[in-house]
């Protein structure tokens, strides 16, 4: 059963209409239907969102909560990590939760960002202090429109030893020749905090980025980018998944038998996961 | 607790069957057992398939949408692979769900196929990419009446390596002294999709395969075959449990002491696991 | 909360007591609790056991029960494998299950067999073709009164390489200095089924065994043996969780510092591990 | 949804308020809402401690009650392992629970000790044997306020190699260049009972922590210790981690890129991990 107490008011009504459903399919008599009724009709009611985004499709905002419980759900991120939509409605700015355990955000908790990552409505909200992860990111890269940062557990190995992470199945095919592997020090030197808190470092980051969807962190996470919120989230996930296979084909021993330069243009499919990643946490 | 949510129609009235039946075990109370029961009364009526499947046994299709969850939940499947077995009422036919998360899929979902893996009544319905593997695979195997494709895993990399995947532990048995590992490129080239979909891929992918239960295809996943839906199962989920006990064996050093060939005979019983499995997905 | 649908009648009742009492801690209203005191009063009464064991302690008997749930529900068993606890009433039987997956048990499944492994009131009922292994160790162990016999994951791969098991931190303890490796090909020759299915290869395995807690069986599993069923089932559990931490310790590229003799001699505490496993499967 | 029968009552206080206002939230009609109001009401009393804590902030044992269950739910506990504070009305006491399982503790099980590790209000409740790990920690580092014992898996085999647990990624940075592996032989001699179970060796394990934070223990586990029950939890469940991670960075081959010096003195938010694991176990 979805964990009520977890889920954001907006996710609930999801979850009492497909309560509602299931007992009407079930033949449920009369009595109970009718609690049942009055929860899927408050279910239908639309979210209320803050007055800030009248203007913004209600269904994003829902895709971006979905977007952290997933990634949480799949233990890509823990307490920290977090994820960046672009706003549909101005390209120079960005969207992103306020900073709480992204297993743990709502639609209340939605901030807007400039490209420098300054906050534009928080209201005293805490934002996080690597979100120039994402402003940097969207700077350079006009064909991304979500981020995701997190200390994805597979991953992490990669980023601190000098085997490259790369395309080892086709749902990795977006990682290529080997993702490229960001080292703080060059920036900030010996004597650095290793968190990406300032503009300068987002941008050092995007550059090592490049052209490509993954760049991992030495000693610390990656960042995930793509044209959407799906397919980013997609990525993030078989990142993850990438790296654990590769470990384990590199305990096999190798030689290891990689995809080659054009198995990993192949299009992807990111609708069916989506759809039952969301069903997952009690979405859709 | 069964997940509600997730439970297609006819899974949940298995479930409200179990309660009703353990809410009278304990001496349940007038007022909730009457709600029990009226659930339990639900229950208790047959599955409402579609009418293209009147003469089929219902019993079949609930197997189906079982083999779909199971796998799920043992981690076989993720949101992609599929299951597909034999039309007992016409055996150059096949049955398999729409292009749906195998953890999503119920009665409903239900298409015919030809060997051809043309959909008979699709209507309008999703169909997998890859089913060219079910059919080329009951083309040549008059033996076969299940399939199971999957990501598994612990299987992925035994086929981009150098170390055969065997029979390691009796409950995998079926191994043999070793699977295939099919090559896409060997068929499509250098410049392939990854997926197996053509009929020459599957044709292909079934050749590979032979008069063997599991065929590797080579960064990407795995195809098992068996007799019937339960064998099957059984062999896609034994296939993953081998695959994790013989990275382990590689990592403490080896050599490792394989079954021989007359211990890879052993007969195997299906019916004890089928039964648990159906119960933790919350069917029967 | 507990899996209602998964709990056997007796372990309901537990649970009913639980929420009950909860209920009545939290302050819960009048309406609502008298629905859970219902619960509670039906709970209250003993487990119904069959006649032929109106003169055993039914604690046994739910012990047994809760053995079963608390090895599937940490891995031990999975749909296989079978736990037994000696009679007693008469040391010159034993107590098992009828043949159905671990996880699945209740008090109504309970069997009784003599030291061959006849069984005495099967009643039609399936018994565990492997049942040899427990009736075996029993004849030539009077200090054993409970055995367990698993398919233990980690154990797996330990018996078929040349990494002897052995005690690596203080609750592996009763591994000593490497659990023996029994071969099946020893007794039953290159051409055998892989099953301990006939007293002879029973008698053979109990041979192995010697005076240890733990015996090997290669490409299959495990035997487990203590002087009553919580210290066994401590044993099946720490077997495995020893298993894991060895290979990881071989992982790092050792030498491994064991426990040495004086320390394999520790005494255990069972009963806090056994409480809270019990908690966990919804006993107790 | 919480596990009610596993949360204490001071925690399913929180959980049935958490549970009415998302019903309130969804719209929930009025008959079910005044079932909730109930409980919420209830909910709003504060816990009822053992007279002896009259004069002791409520919210710190409910916080020690949630770091047993936090610790446990994310597998540094599990049946064995105990945490500490030290008694903010007397800085030569500590507050421990009474000898259970962690995951089962509530608060009324809390116990006063003396750093002689002597119980002050045991009243016959039995207590852990190695609580002298805590006690002698406590006297020589004053900056200490909360220490936790643990059998950690990841960490375990660290101690019984000769590869140094290191800061691998930024939130392991309070693991500096190694933690120091503690040898009871050293004290004990080579025929000791593994246990921290006397002054003396609590004394030689506190010896060896030094200024540091953590201390592994030789075929055991270990032991963490930070400025607040916050921190410590902290570094206890990223001790983990970071082992976790070290062991895959060792398997890919290194050589392995530790955090430097400067990057192992980052400083540390824990309350954004506190407050979502606090509401994964139902407080909160």
């Amino acid at each position: 059963m979805v964990q009520i107490s977890k889920v954001p008011v907006i996710c609930r009504r999801a979850f009492y209409a497909d309560l509602a459903a299931a007992g009407e399919a079930a033949g449920m008599g009369s009595a109970s239907a009718a609690t049942l009724a009055e929860l899927a009709a408050a279910a239908a009611e639309p979210p209320q969102l803050d007055p800030d985004y009248a203007d913004l499709d209600p269904a994003l905002v829902v895709d971006l909560v979905a977007a952290n419980h997933i990634l949480a759900h799949n233990g890509v991120l823990d307490s920290f990590g977090h994820v960046s939509v672009r706003d549909p409605r101005d390209p120079h700015r960005y969207l992103q939760m306020q900073a709480i355990a992204p297993r743990d955000v709502s639609v209340r908790d939605l901030i807007t960002f400039d490209l420098d990552s300054n906050a534009i409505n928080a209201r005293g909200r805490p934002v996080y202090r690597e979100r120039f992860i994402h402003g940097e990111i969207y700077k350079v890269r006009a064909d991304v429109n979500a981020v995701v940062h997190s200390h994805s557990p597979g991953v992490i190995p990669f980023g601190v030893t000098e085997q490259p992470l790369r395309a080892i199945f086709h749902n990795g095919h977006f990682l290529g020749q080997g993702a490229p592997v960001w080292e703080i020090r060059k920036t900030a030197g010996e004597k650095n905090g290793m968190l990406v808190n300032t503009g300068e470092l987002g941008k050092s980051l995007a550059q090592t980025l490049g052209n490509g969807s993954v760049v991992l962190m030495r000693g610390h996470g990656d960042a995930v980018a793509g044209p959407d919120l799906k397919t980013t989230v997609f990525r993030a996930i078989y990142t993850e998944v990438n790296a654990r296979l590769q470990m384990q084909a590199v305990m096999l021993g190798g030689p290891i038998n990689f995809l080659n330069q054009y198995e990993q243009q192949k299009s992807q499919n990111v609708d069916r996961p989506w759809d039952t990643w969301r069903k997952q946490v009690g979405v859709g």
